[in-house]
């Protein structure tokens, strides 16, 4: 099939920033594009060719979009997997598969997955109902502290609570859940890969993750991570065999804990772009936006190396500030060296909320580093 | 002015493939952008905010869509420049200025201004009509070989032609035109020089230019030029010169001959992104495209140096086809290291016709230019 010819029909499941920076490359090679979002004011209504409203979880609305592309793709997890499996069989192409999507959005077959596979994760227990935790504390099934996940609709630090006490259950969802054991670790890591149609593989360097405390957010990614090549070797091994295990084909981002003893566990996976790959835009050969492109498309697929070293910085939604959005102090940041703003069009800002990221490139990775830090003192997302 | 808000448009004039990568710039910072151009087919038809057809030419075309703007650039000279200054004085911000563009759009003008500025540039002679080239061989007032150029809408090697014998004068279009000594030289070369509106000043790197012998298209741009730092530092002083002499804001692309005694002399310039400075997306750290974008928006430029080495191949449709484009082999280049093309997507190719074009980067710019040679050999821009 011609990609490059206007015959040719991709089409994307949400029109959030992931989807808008996979348009962007999708103008490199001029493929033709429809989108599919809930919201009329999505990141992604320019730059396609045909942007379409609708719900992403409702049957109808996916599978009727779906049935007018030739390559079926997603940059977030909450969608109809009986449509894509629908459209799978009607003949379309949809990448990463609707199997495989099924089992990550479920954080319990999941979790399951890996130890099906012998693929290393934190031990856990599943509940039907987070009110069944108590009973299972009581009887010694389970013991504190743990960390809880709501099996389903994760998302940017929703769904996930570390449990100290009984106390901590209280206002807890009363959903399917499980369990996990708190892993004291050194290090998040992550490694994503990407894997075509034919089965070529590339990873790109594991990076290294700072969380914010609270909001439960990636604050920085470095590119790479500063860690000794034996564990790199490792992480890259875990995430290879995680992407083989699905049979994969895109970008799998695999998200790592690095323990004390230097035991890599799998945290969970993304099957699509990923926060921790924004950084490859400008530091990588090839970004993670043109790889997955050239995976669901079945072409050769580029470089993951880097040209330089890179930090990734989240520009999210201060805190007590709710509305029309404002970027102070940005041509302050770009002032600074090495810096590029990623700005994802969001008109409202609220607490946390993903509103954009900044790229800190520079030879010296450690001055990337620094300069990442005076980004984060600088620039703040406030309201008018 | 907070560009970062939807308050806030920039009117672009031109649709192609200039426009398109500006574009792509713009989605980064989220800038509203508003596209005029006479064909409903342009590239920048869709990653635009707004698209709006008419004649770039035509006064009021130009005028009635500059005054709905806040800042107003240009990614071709064929512009109505009356209208360009109308709106200058109704408050529009026109940045390059109405004035630079009506010296450079004229290429007598250019010459002369050169000339009056102590700039180098080769010996010329200034006709009326090409009727008059004649009689100036015959009284001596001019020798040949020359090259005529015609004064206004010479692009993509239109409107040039080298003169050796009178018979070539044959069948060129009768109009203003310049006879210019023809400089043997050793190489072509290529600064692009960023100047905001505070008159913050960057050149890129000095690029060498090969050259299509036919079609008089650039058919490599090597960046850095292979040159001795000397030779690189006068020609980065002399493009310096010439943005300061034009009190220029944005881009200015300014060709020039490094003669066989090493003496550099201006070819001419272009006042907007340019086709020097494609590969500066991936070698650079800051891609032209987002410098002029700092540019006029007057925020704080971009570093300039690259990365890695680049080597750019132009895509230009093959002799003998024409009609509904098919780019042979794209998919084989790929897979070449550090290969991306960039398709323009313009629906018909012809002989020599501007398609997209491809970007080699590598640590190493030998290796580069190696490659360079295999896309060049493998791709074909083709017709169905």
């Amino acid at each position: 099939m011609n990609y490059f010819s206007s015959d040719f029909k991709l089409g994307i499941l949400g029109g959030g920033q992931l989807g808008k920076m996979l348009l962007n490359d999708t103008r490199k090679f001029d493929i033709y594009t429809c989108v599919l979002d809930a919201s009329n004011e999505a990141p992604c209504k320019i730059a396609s060719n045909e942007f379409h409203l609708g719900d992403l979880m409702d049957y109808d609305a996916v599978y009727n979009f779906g049935k007018q592309v030739d390559v079926l793709t997603y940059e977030i997890e909450n969608v109809n997997t009986n449509a894509l499996e629908a459209l799978e069989k009607a003949g379309v192409k949809v990448y990463p598969s609707s199997k495989t999507l099924k089992t990550i959005q479920n954080k319990a077959k999941q979790k399951l997955f890996y130890v099906d596979h012998n693929l290393p994760t934190a031990p856990f227990s599943r509940f039907a109902y987070t009110s069944e935790i108590e009973d299972a504390l009581n009887h010694g099934g389970l013991s504190l502290p743990f960390v809880w996940k709501s099996t389903q609709f994760g998302y940017d630090g929703t769904g996930v609570k570390i449990v100290k006490s009984v106390a901590d259950l209280d206002g807890l969802p009363n959903v399917e859940c499980i369990a996990e054991t708190l892993v004291p670790f050194k290090n998040e890591l992550a490694v994503i890969v990407a894997r075509n149609v034919s089965g070529e593989t590339k990873t790109f360097p594991v990076v290294e993750m700072e969380f914010h405390p609270e909001a439960n957010q990636v604050e920085y990614v470095i590119c790479p991570a500063r860690i000794p090549d034996a564990i790199a070797k490792k992480a890259i091994d875990v995430a290879l065999k995680t992407s083989e295990a699905f049979n994969h084909v895109g970008l799998l981002a695999v998200e790592m804990f690095l323990t004390q003893d230097d035991t890599i566990l799998i945290n969970e996976v993304a099957p699509r772009p990923h926060n921790s790959g924004h950084q490859t835009i400008e530091a990588s050969y090839t970004s993670q936006f043109e790889q997955h492109l050239r995976a669901i498309l079945n072409l050769p697929l580029g470089r993951t190396d880097s040209k330089v070293g890179g930090v990734m910085v989240n520009l999210v939604g201060a805190e007590g500030f709710s509305g029309n959005v404002v970027y102070q102090n940005i041509d302050a940041i770009m002032n600074l060296n090495g810096v590029t703003p990623h700005i994802y069009g969001k008109k409202q800002t609220r607490p946390f909320r993903k509103m954009g990221h900044v790229t800190i490139v520079n030879e010296d990775l450690n001055e990337a580093r620094k300069v990442a830090e005076q980004v984060k003192k600088t620039i703040k997302v406030i309201s008018e």
